[in-house]
């Protein structure tokens, strides 16, 4: 079995994964996108989403590639499926990511609601898992076989698997600015104290990578 | 007139610059002083309180020399002057540090109970000052001359002074650890956002080192 990993995950200096208010308009909240714009600036975050440019190579985006490869399978919380609070309806949204996801392999979203899969073009299929963090782990991991699971976020759903001890490493690219406010990724959770070692630290010119495993 | 900064200030990768239940036994919080470790390990530290050994030089050495370098006067909170609580009573507590400070210069003491200066060996002398963060400034300012005013902590001092516009540089050091809980430096701020921004990150072999300037 593959490891479950966190990665590419990043966090401002005040320790926001996101900014306040998120919304339709602002899904990464206010400020966010600057969190990410070291990785939006990589050849490997750009080409699965079919965009021109980017920086090919380099600590950013070697990071990136090694992020999103061996990953097997993908679990994400509904806020980073798309904004739609409550019963599903008759919604026809199908994430933020267009007909294609960058994921190309089964992606699980934690949900209250129950939903019918949806199978996306290039590999993706989104299922609706509504029977909490274990259980949607053992549907990932079985989807996933010996590649890892990735838990992409967001903050909320990444504390959550911190918080029960089922990640095994976590890379998060620490992104110099202040946004003031948001999301945090870290609450107080004293049982991460002595459950997490910091195996290493990359800088870029635009970030700097924490890398940290699972003590024992 | 000099700068306002607060330099060498530790802080954990979950935001931490204390560890949680500080005590007479454990000033620095359960776990705290592993914060301060990158500092404990340089000669710059080391020299001023009379302790043997020490690195001397490399970037860890050289921004401890440079943070206490050019200062005139530096401003403490009450806790981290001492364990004390309440008024001073006929308290003897002449801080932390012993009879001679490192410090040598004025330092003052943010509290709400006013007390009689003491002047200790080295230079350093004790002011209590009960009227606020910007009457201590200016007196700190008066004192220093052309010399900068640092901040020294702790973080809830650093804080209320951030959150007041009122530091011109910021140097901290985040040290690769998660402590899980504890004293924040960053509490929710957001006019913080937009008011700072990180001029240079600079890695060591222990932690990373972080600038940041007041915009415009």
């Amino acid at each position: 079995m593959g490891n479950v990993r966190v990665s590419n995950f990043s966090v401002s200096l005040d320790g926001y994964a996101a900014g306040p208010d998120q919304s339709m308009d602002a899904p990464l909240g206010i400020g966010g996108e600057q969190l990410h714009e070291w990785a939006f600036a990589t050849r490997s975050f750009r080409e699965p989403l079919g965009m021109e440019g980017g920086v090919r190579g380099g600590v950013d985006d070697d990071l990136v590639a090694k992020g999103n490869g061996g990953v097997g399978a993908t679990i994400i919380g509904r806020n980073m499926f798309g904004p739609i609070r409550g019963p599903w309806g008759d919604s026809d949204w199908r994430g933020w990511w267009g007909a294609a996801p960058p994921f190309g392999h089964s992606a699980f979203v934690l949900t209250h609601h129950p939903r019918d899969p949806i199978e996306m073009e290039g590999g993706t299929t989104f299922h609706f898992v509504t029977e909490g963090i274990e259980v949607v782990l053992k549907r990932a991991q079985d989807a996933a076989g010996d590649a890892d699971v990735r838990i992409g976020g967001g903050p909320a759903t990444v504390r959550q698997f911190l918080d029960a001890g089922l990640v095994d490493e976590v890379h998060l690219a620490v992104t110099p600015i202040l946004l003031g406010a948001g999301e945090r990724l870290f609450t107080d959770a004293e049982n991460l104290a002595s459950g997490y070692t910091c195996t290493g630290q990359t800088p870029s010119d635009a970030v700097t990578h924490y890398h940290l495993h699972r003590a024992g």
